[in-house]
Formats: structure tokens, C-alpha cells, sequence
């Protein structure tokens, strides 16, 4: 978010885009949809994890990917290479993906599918740990990646993603024995903006972590409605 | 930059922030000071360079610090303890400084020591791979800083911050042999979208090219204008 605007145009902006993320959630919710929005710095390993997962997962859980990038599509490339839907949106300069953005890539799913198959839509955003948080996109849950190489102490100087996050990959832990990094301050840290989020240690490398992960995503799959009780 | 601003009021935007970096650059100016600018994702080092170099040359270089974070004094402490003075602006919500935000912290540098005494000035921008690159505070060079943990595709899926820096700095060498990266491509991918900038490899755990860098930023300092040819 950039300061220098007002603050009445700061809220108008942050209200058109949280009505653009509702009615996203809307479509999201009669199709029987999951979505969840993967946020993190640049690098942190959003793409290699959506991999592993469509790897995992996709005969027990029909999936689309909805790809944020600022320019290319070398990630929407990589996981085509999984035979899931990958809908690819260029934000040009836009630092992060907003509820319009995404209402484009959900007009495309529908065009080209039925989107009533898909039982899960990943969001991946554009890598920046600061404004992705503040913009829904239609979500149902947001799920914040920090590699171990960027330190413990970004829970603390980068908050509002942290307090936002309702799952939190702590990502990349091959790497702990070369790094001076202290786990448990980390943990603790994450903690102090957010007692209650989720938090899975992992690295995708070695796949530590990788199944409690799944398990996470399969528990926030919707059900289907029991008409008859 | 969010994309959901209508073009005029975005360059509004970017002109007032522009007109405020001109006025900063020409305070610099008047009292001799170079100023770097240094861009990076949070936990690329910044930091620690700064630590560095701060400590290796100190008795050279006369050096302050203007130290941006959304939140938090730890990285200002950290630097503090190398006896120059650290200005530390909290940009609470906002993803970058702006020129604005420096000025503040230029009129307490000025309010609290003679300017003239300084030969550099380093502003340590908030970890952002996007959106600083867009938003000048009146540096004369933009240090950009990519972890090789962060990948070796970056500068193509964020080109601006690449195009725009005069020096890159290829940070936390030493991890090389843990990642799977290949440095030329990295390189070449840097070269593609901008010929001429200068790009120092580095680790500031075991010093390799922490002297390239240092010649580097010695090179940049303005020398005493001779007034007797």
C-alpha cells in the first residue's frame, strides 16, 4: 500500500476490492470451490510447493491454478507440465494480484470448463511479503510462505502478512544446517502477531513436512451438502 | 504500484515523488554527500552488508544511515552499534519509501549534526522486490541486492528492479553448493534486461567479493570540487 494517497481513497480502493473479492467468493462457493491464496517474498518456493502438491494430490482432488506474475509465464509453464488448468495473469507493474485480476482468471476457468469439476483453485500471487496481505482476492483461506534463508525476525518487521495468514509454510528447512537461523525465535515470533495460525515446518526438497501440508489442504476441501441430514 | 489507480492520478503519483527526490538529490548535492539507495526482497541481506561496511569503512568514509521498515528499530540497532547515525522511518503500511519519508529523515540528520561532515549516506529501503524500484528518494545510485536462494529467474518475473540498478549485488555466495542455481544463467538473466549494470557476486559470511563492493561504493563517493583547477 502506497502511503502517500489519502486515506479516503485508501479505504475507496481497499472497499472496491474487497466487493470485486466477495463476489469472487460468491462463484467460488456455488461452484463448490476451495480457494487459497499462496503469498510470500520472491523466492520463497510458492511454485516448487503447487508442484509437489499437484503431484500429490491430483487423483484424489480435482485442482486449477490461477498464476500471478508481474511479467512472464515461466511459472504457469512449470506447472502445466501437471496436466491441471493453469490460467496465467501478467499484472505488468502491479506489485500484487487484486479481486479484479483475479475475477479475469476466473471468467477464463469458466469459458474454458466446467468450473463445478474443480473441487480446489491455488491462487499464486505475485512474490512480495507486504501487499498481497491486504488485498483479497476472494479467498476462503490465505496461506504465507517465509523461507528460512530470510531470517526470524520478518514476523515481526513485516506484520500484516503474519496477522493475516491463517496457514504459515515455514519453508526450505534442508537449508537449517548452513544457516545461523534460530527455529524456535521464529515460531515464537510468528506467534506473537498470530497465536493461532497453523504453522507446518518444511522443505520440498526432502519432502519433511510435505504430508502434514496435504493434510491441511484436504482439510479445508468443502464437503459436499448432505440434503438429507 | 497498484494497477487499480487510474493512469492520470498514477503519474500524479509518481511526478510529486519525483519533484520530492530532485529537492532531496539537490540538499545531497549542496552538502557533498552521495547517497545509495538499496533495494532487495526482505532477508536478501541488506543488513549485514550494511553491517559490513559499515565496519570495514568507517575511518575511510564519513557514513549515516537512513534505515526504512513498515515496523520496528531492529535492523536501525543492529547498525547503531557501528557508531554512525541511523535515522529509522517506520512506513507502517506502506511497501516502500518514498521521497517524502526521506526528507523526513534528511531534516533529522540535518537538525541533529553539521550535514557537510558526511560523505555517504546509504537508505536501506523496505524489503521489496516491486515496488521501491518505481519510487526515488533522491539517491544517486540504486543498489539492488538477489539472494541466490530467491532463484536464478528473478530478474526476468521482476523487471523493473533490474532495469533500474546501477549495481547488483549477488548475495549469500557461500549456499551455493546447498542450491540448485546456475550462477551464468542468473547472470545472463540480469544482462537481458540491463547490459550495463555492474554485478558483484558476494557472501558476507566468508567476505568473498565484500572488496569488489567496497571499491565500488569508494568509487561512487563525490570528490572535493577543486576550486583552483
Amino acid at each position: 500500500m502506497h502511503q502517500t494517497f489519502d486515506a479516503a481513497l485508501e479505504m475507496n480502493l481497499l472497499h472496491a476490492n474487497q466487493t470485486g473479492a466477495d463476489h469472487n467468493r460468491e462463484h467460488f462457493d456455488e461452484w463448490g470451490i476451495t480457494c487459497l491464496n499462496l503469498m510470500s517474498s520472491p523466492g520463497a518456493g510458492k511454485t516448487v510447493l503447487l508442484e509437489k502438491t499437484l503431484e500429490a494430490l491430483q487423483h484424489q482432488i480435482k485442482m486449477a491454478v490461477i498464476e500471478g506474475d508481474m511479467t512472464t509465464e515461466l511459472d504457469a509453464d512449470h506447472l502445466r507440465q501437471y496436466g491441471v488448468p493453469v490460467i496465467a495473469i501478467n499484472t505488468g507493474r502491479s506489485c500484487h494480484l487484486d479481486s479484479r485480476m483475479v475475477a479475469g482468471g476466473i471468467h477464463q476457468l469458466k469459458e474454458n470448463y466446467d468450473p463445478k469439476q474443480f473441487d480446489l483453485v491455488f491462487v499464486e500471487n505475485v512474490g512480495n511479503l507486504v501487499c498481497p496481505a491486504e488485498f483479497e482476492v476472494g479467498e476462503h483461506a490465505k496461506v504465507a510462505l517465509l523461507s528460512i534463508t530470510e531470517g526470524e525476525d520478518k514476523p515481526l518487521k513485516y506484520p500484516i502478512m503474519f496477522q493475516e495468514a491463517d496457514c504459515l509454510l515455514v519453508t526450505k528447512l534442508d537449508l537449517a544446517p548452513y544457516l545461523e537461523i534460530d527455529l524456535k525465535k521464529l515460531e515464537n515470533n510468528v506467534r506473537s502477531m498470530n497465536p493461532s495460525v497453523k504453522i507446518i515446518f518444511l522443505s520440498a526438497k526432502t519432502g519433511e513436512g510435505l504430508n502434514d501440508w496435504f493434510g491441511w489442504v484436504k482439510s479445508q476441501i468443502k464437503m459436499p451438502v448432505c440434503l438429507n441430514g
